[in-house]
């Protein structure tokens, strides 16, 4: 149990005027307990009172220790798991739950207990986790650190003819050596006119002399994510290419270089598109500059346009503009940024300047 | 749209007195109007009622082309989705909802439109989904038989030294190959010991002579899985090892043999565990003896002692004994059976008599 994380639930939990919460993401759940438990569709709730300790509801078939800082309730697959919630619960307060419970179960609980005072309380835990603490600078640092080895290692592997999915496969056998518990998130790995598509599926095309090459990979560590974007150049580039790229990079740079305490999300992502749009490629950046990033590979906080929340230090979020020419090629430049007291730290140290392999 | 689906539903719907219906599980919304969508965290629902065109709320990201038999009211990510959604929605009247529905969907309609009168209504289509129809039927048989010709090709190339990982990323290729969407679950192969754990995750584990080898693998073609398991040993097997695969295969097709209408799930479950406890591995028969599957890989229904549903024809599950010996090896035999008239039919082909590779 982090003491300091569950304090800050509470404090959150008085300003909302929330006197209980069940708090049920598996995310969630971790960043208060340190225990990544997947459930499935088994009940999983960490019931978080004004004080006292916490409780984890939570079925006997999960190998969990118990201890000192957690009360634990066990369930077994035929017991009313719905009922034993509820008996925790005072009635005639509000009861707060995380965004994606299935409504089965919170409609099984309004029955049980007889009303449907219910807040989403997701807001509470998802602000708090926007701001890392040291410790998660830390692993986020370090997954990061893994993803440029693993950069480096795909790229110097990559060869003619060798296609999309067999390079996802090669990339998931270096993050495998390389201690990483598995992807972050599905990688994209896209030749040619396929990098035109920024949400290109993997498939069986063959990497040919003067192919860009987009490789957006990412891993998880500790629990911890990565994620980062580099286009790459396979023998040779047209002048378009390097045009693009050029002003891709530029933008990438730009947005970076803005991003403090104080700067909105939204100040990010108009930087990062001013400059692709002076050049013309307003209509090919298709999509919003970034996401905020750490145990989920996209949590709360947009970097774009309808976002004007401010920086604070400890956030930590993606900058990824992007070009992309439909039948020709497409561009992204990505890289984490951890905003500190005056600026940021880039998490990412693989180079991204035009590379042709 | 599935019209006579369609039906199936207003007629279940009927049943239960509810006159509006939320379907927002990918899979139910596939089973009815044939459009696989994957909506991520945004809002994907089809509002059935009584009569009337069904109506699909969808965000316009989506690439969905409109047709006669469905109405579309499409949402922006700035859009209001509840707010438009609750418009459509009769006031007075109980309101149905899959139940895993994000609650935090659930709790802002029930705020918008002043009401807790929402019902968990999964259970009409997972009824109604239990019995495929015969073009499903043709789908699931398709599915398994190239499973079938997987297994075959994965079987062939297994050699010493390869490890788990390895294998899983043939099966991969494999699957690509032969034009399968991909997996239907991750892939259990699991070498000696790693046999002995049925939730085995694979790792470096290098094959080696005499290896208990469990393969359970399935795709799926069409959005419909196929899951199949096969246990071959390796060079050699011991009498040991040859005692418990017998057992196993045995508990097979005793379980097997008994499949026909009005039959038991629990029944079909007995069988099974009956021959493993009568040859004394009773307490090494850990899990369940199968699941019902069709577009998900577990679907409502499992074959179980706690499920006393009635078989019917048209359902689809797995029987899937297995003997688990810790430290030692495992053994699990699975094919998938379609309960039919008088009877039922094997939908996988693939040899599953004892195999020294």
């Amino acid at each position: 149990m982090y003491q300091n994380r569950l304090e800050a639930l509470r404090g959150k939990m008085k300003e909302h005027t929330l006197s209980q919460v069940l708090v049920t993401d598996a995310a969630s759940i971790f960043y208060l307990t340190g225990r990544w438990i997947e459930a499935g569709e088994r009940l999983l709730v960490l019931l978080v009172k004004e004080e006292g300790k916490p409780c984890l509801f939570i079925n006997e078939l999960f190998p969990e220790k118990e201890s000192e800082e957690l009360d634990f309730v066990w369930l077994k697959d035929t017991s009313d798991a719905i009922g034993m919630l509820s008996e925790h619960l005072e009635k005639g307060k509000t009861t707060g739950v995380d965004k994606n419970w299935p409504s089965g179960f919170l409609i099984g609980l309004m029955k049980t207990m007889g009303t449907s005072d219910v807040e989403n309380s997701s807001i509470l835990l998802d602000q708090i986790r926007a701001v890392k603490d040291e410790e998660e600078k830390k692993l986020m640092r370090a997954a990061s650190k893994l993803n440029d080895e693993a950069m480096h290692m795909l790229i110097e592997s990559l060869e003619e003819n060798m296609s999309e999915l067999e390079a996802e496969d090669l990339l998931k056998k270096i993050y495998f050596d390389l201690g990483a518990e598995g992807f972050s998130f599905t990688p994209i790995i896209a030749f040619d006119k396929n990098g035109a598509n920024p949400h290109h599926e993997n498939g069986g095309r063959l990497l040919k002399h003067g192919d860009a090459v987009i490789l957006d990979i990412g891993c998880r560590k500790n629990n911890y994510c990565s994620d980062m974007t580099r286009t790459i150049f396979f023998g040779e580039a047209g002048e378009k290419e390097k045009e693009v790229f050029e002003t891709v990079l530029e933008a990438n740079k730009k947005a970076i270089s803005l991003v403090k305490p104080g700067a909105r999300f939204s100040d990010i992502d108009r930087a990062a598109r001013s400059v692709i749009e002076e050049k013309g490629y307003g209509p090919y950046f298709t999509h919003r500059t970034g996401h905020s990033i750490g145990i989920e590979v996209h949590e709360t906080g947009d970097v774009s346009s309808a976002n004007d929340s401010l920086l604070e230090p400890g956030m930590i979020f993606s900058v990824e503009p992007g070009i992309y020419l439909e039948g020709k090629f497409g561009v992204r430049i990505e890289d984490l940024v951890l905003v500190t007291e005056d600026g940021c730290e880039v998490l990412n140290s693989y180079p991204k300047e035009l590379y042709l392999k």
